[in-house]
């Protein structure tokens, strides 16, 4: 039997603008409260997979970018890696720290992500987001991420498929869900009128509807699961793994990159969507939330605007997405995304997420995107993780 | 048991300067070059993990380095991670890949590294050369590596460890082997006087010792042992994989990054460092490679000039050391070299390295180190390597 991995720690910098703090104080910050959390020491680290995506351009730190930060922890002579997937670093960073203690490389990983996306200049933010695409095919094009969401909610609007208020709904939900959570970086709720009259971003988009720069860290410690001490919090397990690339125009028939992961993990996990009790979703724009309803199957396909309007993904109903108020307000530090879902995942099944904790999830389900070719994301990872042990 | 990766193709693109060729291009020679010679095709291909280190400051490709690199391809929808570890992200590349496929992730995986160094811009390479190192700490400095091999040089030399002529003789050698290597951007013997003669770089490092500037690119097809089809070639497999970082302070008495992977690799292995019949070093400046001798215990503490004397590592010798010319010589274009290496050693044992083959070596080591903290090595992977077959 393939050896199996817990989650035994996570700890987060919250998610905001912090003009004074260092990439390597927002990391440490996550870094000590991931290993509290677990129950270790820095020196019970053995491995370290470490992830950011704009620092080369942001910082001038283009190498050794985790190694930089690991000696202001005191995490010194395992081996470490930087590893890099857009959007999907943080996530990618997981997965990786899983791979190697299934392979049987170490017992105990840490993958750390960190982001500082404020840099006083932010027009040079957003030309460093801007090489999440191919920039032989698209500089100087100005189609940031904001555009590519804007054409295919058009679409699906120009279909039928959703309506205008679907995108306001799920904009407030998020922020409703974001108002809950200290690390979030948008923590006041919003009305349907305040997201319908903010600022016009990429038509059917506006201002409250889009995740914002953002600076931010995230930290996860992985443990062979027989080697799992107690450490006071209920066990989570990583029940599947899946990553894909993908960039086949989206006009043909095939299932997507989010698609092609999800059936793939839930193979892994050996459950069905009907099972998810709880999921972070990758919406860098809160109505995307809707596309990934369809492509991860937790409605039928064209379910997605009916799935919303039950109230099922609400915090108090079926299947909660995005209870941390997801990327549009948690916030999205690049690197430090797909490491915030599986700590908002792990206060979820432990029972630990306070005010925004959802009813009693054994399987939650992680999904993480990063840049894009002709459309499909370069890069997406889907993880599981259950809750082993009964609910009281 | 573990399962057994191999080593099933390898590929090169030249090293030198090559202006007209984009790092797809690059990259596209190399990767094509591998799978042919692994005897499988794109579509065989079920992960990838790609090295480059600087392609965000000298390109502006800050994300997605690999997947711009591989649509080109024509490698589609399998997970693609970016790794970067410096110098050495060569080498992670190839050690991730073995990770994955020992933990069942996969039955085939690409590893590649390209990096192309040429931007019509001497500074702009060499100042991007510097974030190897923590920027809070060296920031204008000028703390380029040549001054950091350039100090341990002078170190072992006021030491009467080394003489001013074991930094000739080595620099010689690598010359030499590289002028039979068709990869080899230096590929031009040289005499004692011209590198004594040639350009100061940093006391006691001459021009002709140093390696240059460089663009090119590397790949590996990695294979589970037990479902490699035969491929016209000697089997090679991978017997150890070690990694590290490490920034203790030189002056202590704790054993070297390099020193910590090798003692490891040569434990997985099971075997010592008097069977190693060839070995690929990481020599930025050829003397480099005199410092490796006693690191990786090619020979006992203080004997690297008697080794270097006898011959011992010298193509016709019994550990010849950088055959293909090092990074001195053959180029170091920051991405590839880890899995240049590679390409080496596996034409090495399998007998395809014409005029620069060694005599019937069995097994085979790598090691790559990359970046800085505090005169150790921000990373070191060192690999062994093992032909199956016995010489006829």
């Amino acid at each position: 039997m393939a050896t199996s991995v817990a989650v035994a720690g996570v700890g987060m910098h919250p998610f905001g603008r912090f003009p004074d703090s260092s990439l390597k104080d927002l990391a440490r910050v996550a870094i000590l409260r991931a290993l509290e959390d677990a129950g270790l020491g820095v020196k019970d680290v053995q491995a370290v997979y470490s992830a950011n995506a704009l620092a080369g351009l942001l910082q001038g730190q283009e190498q050794i970018r985790g190694q930089c930060v690991l000696r202001e922890v005191g995490i010194e002579r395992v081996p470490v890696l930087n590893v890099e997937n857009a959007c999907a670093s943080g996530s990618s960073a997981f997965r990786e720290a899983v791979i190697a203690i299934r392979a049987g490389v170490c017992d105990v990983a840490l993958a750390v992500g960190f982001e500082k996306m404020f840099v006083g200049d932010r027009d040079r933010s957003l030309a460093a987001l801007e090489s999440a695409a191919d920039l032989e095919v698209v500089a100087g094009l100005g189609l940031q991420f904001t555009a590519i969401y804007a054409m295919r909610l058009r679409k699906w609007l120009d279909a039928g498929r959703l309506e205008p208020r679907h995108l306001v709904d799920v904009s407030v939900k998020s922020h409703y869900n974001g108002s809950l959570n200290p690390y979030a970086q948008h923590r006041k709720p919003v009305t349907r009128e305040e997201v319908i009259d903010s600022r016009p971003i990429a038509d059917p988009l506006t201002l409250l509807m889009c995740s914002s720069i953002s600076d931010g860290a995230a930290a996860v410690v992985l443990v062979r699961e027989d080697r799992l001490a107690g450490n006071g919090h209920p066990k989570v397990v990583v029940r599947a793994s899946a990553a894909a690339s993908g960039y086949t125009p989206v006009a043909t028939a095939q299932p997507s990159t989010a698609t092609i992961c999800a059936d793939s993990a839930y193979g892994q996990a050996g459950v069905g969507p009907a099972e998810i009790g709880v999921a972070e979703v990758h919406d860098a724009m809160a109505p995307g939330e809707l596309l990934y309803y369809e492509q991860l199957r937790l409605c039928e396909e064209g379910g997605a605007a009916e799935l919303l309007e039950s109230g099922a993904t609400a915090l108090t109903g079926r299947i909660p997405v995005n209870p941390s108020g997801g990327l549009s307000s948690r916030g999205h530090p690049i690197g430090a995304t797909g490491l915030a879902q599986i700590a908002e995942l792990t206060w979820q099944l432990r029972g630990e997420a306070d005010q925004r904790q959802v009813w009693q999830p054994r399987f939650a389900l992680a999904q993480n995107s990063g840049g894009w070719l002709e459309g499909e994301p370069a890069a997406c990872n889907v993880h599981i993780l259950e809750r082993t042990a009964a609910w009281n």
